[in-house]
């Protein structure tokens, strides 16, 4: 007997057809003898749907609090209604909201940290031989307001309870099958990764693979939960994510594409020292995430500083160099929305050069111009025309992945 | 400055617009210097929406422990929208779920009774000068579990408030301007009543005035918390409700009509000692509440008892009777549905003896039949045939109110 955390998203519980096929695979495993955790989004569109509600209210931005209040109700629902389909198959099974389930968070409204689980209720719970079904992606701050974490957020409350109960499994259930090595949708021959590192998920997720939440991700590694992606639709096993994963070569694991992006070119900079801490502290104290960063070399004194960010930060950006502007005395500062990123992913790349050469060449042979690069440990990124990403992501994983 | 508790019903929040419009009343209330608290329901059907959900996954009928975690997600949706309307007018506001707010009730799932009302957290929030938007309806018990109050319970949730916090007046807004006379669909020269007392009230609320909820009423009587019922929809004033109602003379307050009932008759029993003893206390065991009885007088040994209870209970009542059939040997039992309840309601009525004669001579000039007939102390009631009500309604409401 072991304990199994399931995690399913808002389109494997959408309709009383899905829940109800949700709740035979829960049984399922019940019957088996596993005590059984069960983590649920809202319902399909439902988040949005109350998001567009409270936009109608008020078109500038309701408070965080109340869009919390708010949008934790699509979990109570979807959480309460999967409890019935379990209850009508003969199976004993409980609701928690997550101030009942014990999920301590900080007061960040709309995307709160996880500070503590306490799983007392649980537990209890599970004794008494409950299924057990949490309402993802909500807690409660230290003055008890419901508190959310964000899209993507009912994985992080998975593998919190994966981690704080020690589960032997910790299943995501998705509408996709699994991690594949570029997005299916996109190349026709993605194949599906059987196992993967946290590291390299983490890559892969944050570089726009949009299977898992980096966030979940980053806590599995943290507390070495075992992650399993899978499909509610099909029988077919899934992705594993942990810790070791035995390779006998450098494997790369996929090629990941990312659009929700902007580049900034600050043109004509003197170059005086401490010019790149200047621009990169103004954007952290803004709260902007830099991304890539290439600095051309100097000529005639002069020198260009480019860089990558989240695109619904470039606003926010061009504003903080332009409050630089007499300090800095720089020529321009541009900006490119229309660009993308293309990422490979696997261990040991770092170690590989050839991995670099063999990804430029493969998209030199499509005509497609690179305008940054950035490599890391266990990736390699590349940007480009927004235009070009769909023909480069392919290129690409047609020169990595047979 | 005074402090007001507000409680909206569901069409009064139904929509962004009926938000914006009930979030400029508040504030204009807030504006003049009252501390505000305010109940309210779910949006128009969403409750029914939310109980068609479960129905879908269990046609059985759910367990009512989850069916309360589903129902009260409908309250924790209007009151945010509503938070959010009253902050984007600019004046501070806060939701507040049933388990935040400190309502402890029963485990009497979907219909819970409040035991106690911990004020601190609202109290703290009107410190702050927040408008206090509480979440109607809902409660939690003493395992932490959300129950809920049971239709209308969110006039009872906002009794609760004004009792506990000793508020100078209780506001129910909905989609009628006041109590009337008598249904003013009914009857079109139906009148306003401008105040009437928590007994008269009562009786019109038992009776299927259907306009405040009977526990409601009940608990602001029991408090002395001066109820006002008013509409959401216009500026009129509306009705009071109150304690000591100043009167000259015997007043008919209104005329009610209730459809929600059937009859019982139980004919040829022997008339030994305790046979009502026997059928009354039969029933009470099964929690079916009698409402008007008619014993016949004996003849030849042989007895009739008839009686009036709600019409849901009737399948429930006539087993609990076959029940009895061999101790207490009766010829038949039968019921009727077809009837209706109509009921004249002022305070004094049982010391004038004229009420009596005029409404039977009411009844009698429309050729309406009376089948069964009921004296309290402030009302006076008859069943009719259910094809009689509407017209018999309005026969009584002419004779008594010019």
């Amino acid at each position: 007997m072991s304990l199994i955390v399931k995690k399913f998203g808002g389109t494997s519980v959408a309709d009383a057809q899905r829940l109800n096929h949700v709740a035979k695979l829960i049984v399922g495993d019940y019957k088996k003898g596993h005590d059984i955790v069960v983590v649920v989004s809202a319902q399909g569109d439902h988040t949005d749907r109350l998001i567009n509600q409270a936009a109608e209210i008020n078109p500038d931005g309701a408070s965080k609090r109340e869009m919390d209040v708010l949008m934790s109700a699509g979990e109570q629902i979807s959480a309460s209604l999967l409890a019935m389909a379990i209850e009508a198959m003969g199976c004993p099974a409980v609701s928690l909201m997550g101030w009942q389930a014990g999920f301590k968070t900080d007061s960040n409204y709309t995307f709160a940290r996880i500070k503590r689980l306490e799983p007392d209720r649980i537990k209890a719970e599970l004794a008494k031989k409950n299924v057990v079904v949490i309402a993802g992606f909500q807690g409660i701050n230290q003055y008890d307001d419901i508190t959310t974490f964000g899209r993507g957020g009912s994985d992080t409350s998975a593998v919190a309870v994966a981690a704080t109960l020690k589960a032997n499994l910790c299943q995501i259930y998705t509408d996709v099958d699994g991690v594949y090595t570029a997005d299916p949708r996109l190349v026709t021959n993605a194949k599906k990764i059987p196992v993967i590192t946290y590291d390299e998920m983490l890559e892969l997720a944050s570089l726009g693979a949009q299977v898992l939440n980096s966030r979940s991700v980053e806590m599995a590694k943290k507390y070495n939960v075992e992650l399993e992606v899978r499909s509610s639709f099909t029988d077919e096993p899934g992705t594993l994510v942990k810790e070791n994963v035995k390779m006998e070569k450098m494997v790369i694991r996929g090629v990941a594409k990312d659009t929700d992006l902007s580049t900034i070119y600050i043109t004509g900079l003197n170059d005086a020292p401490g010019i790149a801490f200047k621009i990169f502290n103004r954007l952290a104290q803004h709260g902007i995430v830099v991304d890539l960063i290439m600095h051309t070399a100097e000529s005639h004194g002069k020198t260009d500083i480019m860089f990558s960010i989240k695109g619904s930060d470039c606003t926010e950006a061009i504003k903080a160099i332009e409050s630089l502007r007499d300090s800095l005395n720089f020529e321009a500062v541009e900006h490119d929305d229309d660009v993308a990123k293309i990422s490979v992913v696997g261990s040991g790349i770092a170690s590989h050069p050839g991995v670099a050469a063999k990804m430029f060449e493969a998209l030199y042979e499509y005509g497609i111009s690179i305008k940054m690069i950035a490599t890391g440990e266990i990736k390699l990124s590349v940007i480009v025309a927004a235009k070009d990403a769909d023909r480069g992501v392919k290129a690409v994983h047609d020169a990595f992945i047979q």
